[in-house]
């Protein structure tokens, strides 16, 4: 271990019918809120209805700020920020998964302040101070839910960009009701499930950490239990067990937890991913699965013997040398994603190879911008040429 | 799963040399502050120095209250608590274990009304507010770093009472730094580890939920890393990484999330032990080998079939019903136990038969004052009937 500081203060409420319990907590951080959502789906399985119901009845008014799309735009999200400040709302609620979430914290960090929000994304400003957000999550995924980081694409460039932690951006409170998952389609709780396990992944494979058995520990159970749980669900979408464990682990995958005095560590598969759904706009998730696999496999082989452990410890690989082990782990990993409708190449996804370049070009620009030294236009292409086959094969 | 709400605010800074830090955290709740330390190990180890140094630096004015005793009584608390109002301090600073910030948060909750600190442990008055509470943690074991629970022994019936976790007292701030963890003793090295587990332990064995793998894999992850952890840290007392992992191994395993989701349980091997180190003055944690092991053998004979659980998945054990390989289970985990240096049974912690009959009739009033309706003088005796040889034997 390492040193580290931890201090995630979100509070979460988690059960059937908790969004009635928003109007109480948000009452406390002041009377008018920026209601966030996104293309509509809140209004047809009822969410929208429970929210806006809670908040009314806890006497908090409402302005409504719908519209956000996967793979969210800056663009956008400087709209909300506009409408926060000429309506001088006192808190941000989000209603859905990441992409709103992350555009609302992104409004609320922005509506305080006349910096852009895109200087939070390239680090030339340091978010300082936020208005209160709260969040209803409809999706687990992303674990914006219980973080402080946020991803939006910029426009112009169309590249995806992340933060690391800001404070102010915990949101105070996420309300986590399993049974308004029951309506995401098995597509999407294949790819939750992917984007969960990555989060958990990373820090597991590039960690620099000469012992972790607490950290390694709940990284493998949590895999396991997305795994487990992402069955149940896929067999019976309205299985509350399933849903309920999904939601916790994609939640407790992304809440920093994992990565406690693990020392440095990166982000190599989404920095793979991010142009993916930036240019292709995939879903996260599915791009996600598709890198890994190559990403676990090139990294295999150039001497991370973490993919071997990962291949022992969650799918009981019993090969002898770290790279057979990985192999095996890897296919193992493989086919279960597979099994679960996500993503395992670029053909499934509907990206070509000559799509290739293009990609490696921006991905490289990213790996400089965050620092990911090891990573050229070599190596990258490397790698994304591992996930075929592509698109038109 | 079921439903929980979740909400730990405590910031942890985990590192070498930490301890520097606490005077910047501490100068943000203000001024003064009542130093609550023990009977003085913190002044040989040089904690106490690191401490005052910190404070005075960022020119928070000390006032000190040292001298709290292992398994603290309910009158020394009330006295910090006289000193904190007379002295009007801004803030609680606790430099110990368990029993150290235990004291601290008493004195935090009767700082700040007129209410007895008693009626906090009897559930007559509730904890609604509080002086800000920091700590600097000596002994990893109790988990009171990183909740809001309590324990203190009442003068005039020497019951060992708990609380509840109160909001207001979970510490703004706890730093941990395992280099100060280098001279606790191997026996209670042993202890603490012990305690942390039954800290886990206690939700695992005792939980009503029908599908927990989240918790599940937590709880036996942690246990098992304690276990290599305290291996170790008794084979070389100065090992970073064997002290590191023990130190955050406790903070996790009583900071609230092995309990999220699980449904209601109870404390059993907690209201077995509270009498024994009330009325011995033993040990906490080796109280709690003793008591466990007896209670793991009669829980998995009157069906609890959680005990081969826990033998399956953190000793291996690999036999056939759930009866037999609990059995193993424990005798696994007495082996472990007894190497390590803790308690297994009443004779290593001086305890005579004769004592069964006065502890027992006090456990019967703890396990009403905590609702435990299944036990009663019958079963509680025969459980610590289990627990020998007995002192003389």
């Amino acid at each position: 271990m390492q040193e580290f500081v931890f201090h995630n203060p979100t509070k979460i409420i988690f059960g059937e019918g908790k969004i009635s319990e928003l109007g109480a907590e948000a009452k406390t951080y002041g009377k008018k809120a920026l209601l966030v959502y996104g293309m509509g789906s809140v209004k047809s399985n009822g969410v929208y209805d429970q929210t806006v119901a809670s908040l009314t009845e806890a006497g908090v008014e409402i302005v409504e700020f719908g519209g956000v799309k996967s793979n969210p735009m800056m663009s956008y999200a400087r709209k909300g920020v506009e409408l926060a400040k000429s309506e001088q709302v006192d808190m941000v609620v989000a209603v859905g998964g990441g992409s709103v979430i992350d555009t609302s914290k992104s409004i609320a960090a922005g509506a305080v302040t006349d910096t852009d929000i895109l200087e939070f994304f390239v680090f030339t400003s340091n978010v300082e101070t936020a208005l209160p957000l709260l969040a209803v999550l409809t999706i687990p995924a992303a674990g914006s839910e219980m973080n402080g980081g946020m991803v939006l694409t910029r426009d112009d460039t169309l590249d995806k960009l992340g933060t690391c932690n800001y404070a102010p951006l915990y949101p105070k409170v996420s309300i986590l009701d399993p049974t308004v998952t029951y309506s995401i389609p098995a597509s999407y709780t294949a790819f939750s499930a992917a984007d969960a396990m990555s989060h958990l992944l990373e820090g597991y494979f590039t960690q620099t950490d000469e012992w972790s058995p607490i950290q390694d520990r709940y990284v493998e159970g949590l895999c396991k239990s997305i795994m487990e749980a992402a069955d149940k669900a896929l067999a019976d979408p309205n299985d509350f067990q399933g849903r309920s464990t999904l939601m916790w682990a994609a939640t407790m995958a992304f809440n920093d937890l994992s990565s406690t005095g693990i020392g440095p560590f990166c982000f190599p598969n989404h920095m793979l991913e991010h142009l993916l759904s930036a240019i292709y706009d995939i879903a996260h998730g599915g791009g996600l699965s598709i890198v890994m696999l190559a990403w676990m496999k090139y990294a295999s082989e150039h001497g991370n013997a973490r993919i071997a452990k990962f291949a022992r410890n969650v799918f009981d690989i019993q090969a002898g040398d770290d790279v057979s082990a990985a192999a095996d782990g890897i296919e193992a990993f493989r086919a279960w994603l597979k099994k679960s409708g996500s993503y395992t190449c670029f053909a499934d996804a509907g990206i070509p190879e000559s799509g290739i370049e293009k990609i490696t070009e921006r991905t490289v620009a990213l790996a400089n911008l965050w620092g990911l030294d090891a990573y050229n236009t070599e190596n990258i292409s490397e790698i994304y040429r591992m996930c075929g086959p592509f698109k038109g094969e």
